[in-house]
């Protein structure tokens, strides 16, 4: 008998992935964690029910989020991630040798631990150059005297639960006062076809930032298809790629290179505006 | 309680949709048809248990198989597709007004039944410059005095039961023996990601074409995240794109524009090569 864990979107979708062996459950102070061995995926982190990433399928998520910025911001040395608990993000950031120092800054030390301790593969936890601070990244972002930041990912769960604060404009405000000049802020946007949380992402940014780009790429754990990016900025290009950054990517990376990163700003034609 | 259709890939993952009501199930001489009303994708072709397309996102589908071929090929005054039941991929040709004739060589009669009669959206079933014929498209591709063809497309079911014979080396050799000078052969060419059939048939299209090109997109009823097609010719382009035919495309199309079109073309680093 196969074991099945499924994802239950709405009522309307569900995707279930086969299970080997379900290695860890419990509930943080946030959230329910748990960790599986799925058949397809590897190990496999899901929270509050909803599929977060697995050993398989993770570059597809982790390098789109970060190589964009990260081959195109103006500086790379210090980089601040909100959220990011799995440790994939930090581990993409970290590939770049002229980033000097990565924050972290994840509501939920239990993702942390387990995620070191059940899919060490995903993070570079060892690297001197990252801080792991467990802490909430609303209330950092609005007290801190940290320098500015040249980069700032938001590798948050979905706008619901802990991570609703995350998705406003007061946030998106704290977020621009903290970027130093050429510097992008990249995060998660959810599905551009699943629901309208996409264009509100998008038109809030719009609000703040003087340039806001969406991109697209396939994450398979998320039953939609496709899933979102935006690169919000000021004064940066995120197509004025810096080649020996993204060459470098390129030799160890899975899915991102030059032309993947022009493609995914292609936008089709149902999210050029809201659909009716 | 919710009636839930759920399709089953390998034992590995499964992908359901939540169903309002069940509206046709039969054997047809070759496989089973099944249409539902889904609560999120409206009308739902399954074959064989397995998702064929949906009202709500046939879009995404039936765009990129066609639109790419259209408006890049010399000449498209002739197309013919193998398979196509539902009538998407004739209605996206259609649109074309430089298209003189199509012909649809459909093995199962009863697909294009049930979807004219229970998905007549999908079809522009009323256009004089569509001939449609019951017929095996090997056979048909094996024995006919039809001039060459402009666009062959391929819009076949994945390569197991009617449609196993439509991917191999002999049958990509009639195509190019039918096809026109500056013709394309586009067809759909399985998930990237899923499993090794996408490898598979790049290899043997290169065998027959000097040009193989995959393309890439997200089909959300197809649960692995990103799809692909692939443009097989000997002396077209992909990248020349007639701006007038694109144009008119996208004064209708949901998906498609000219962004799109060069952007599905960029290959990421695991289709570069065959994972080991």
């Amino acid at each position: 008998m196969t074991d099945w864990y499924v994802e239950n979107y709405r009522d309307e979708m569900t995707y279930g992935i086969a299970v080997k062996e379900r290695i860890f459950d419990s509930q943080s102070d946030f959230q329910r964690v748990e960790i599986f061995e799925a058949v397809r995926f590897g190990r496999t982190l899901v929270i509050d029910g909803i599929f977060m990433t697995s050993e398989r399928d993770e570059f597809l998520y982790h390098e789109m989020i970060v190589h964009p910025a990260l081959c195109t911001a103006k500086s790379i040395a210090r980089v601040l991630i909100i959220g990011g608990g799995d440790g994939g993000t930090a581990r993409e950031v970290l590939r770049h040798p002229e980033v000097e120092k990565v924050l972290m800054v994840e509501i939920d030390g239990m993702v942390v631990d387990v995620c070191k301790k059940y899919m060490p593969a995903l993070g570079a936890w060892d690297d001197p150059r990252l801080e792991v601070r467990i802490a909430d990244g609303i209330a950092y972002m609005l007290d801190n005297d940290d320098p500015p930041w040249d980069v700032i990912i938001l590798d948050g769960t979905d706008p619901v639960g802990p991570g609703e604060g995350l998705f406003n404009a007061a946030f998106y405000r704290t977020v621009k006062e903290r970027l130093a000049p050429g510097g992008v802020f990249a995060l998660q946007s959810e599905s551009p076809i699943l629901d309208d949380v996409f264009f509100e992402i998008q038109d809030t940014l719009r609000e703040i930032f003087g340039h806001v780009h969406p991109y697209f790429g396939p994450v398979p754990l998320y039953s939609a298809g496709v899933w979102s990016w935006t690169y919000a900025t000021d004064d940066a290009d995120p197509m004025a790629i810096v080649d020996e950054r993204a060459t470098r990517v390129e030799a160890h990376s899975k899915t991102y290179n030059r032309e993947m990163h022009r493609a995914a700003f292609a936008l089709p034609q149902y999210a050029k505006k809201r659909p009716g």
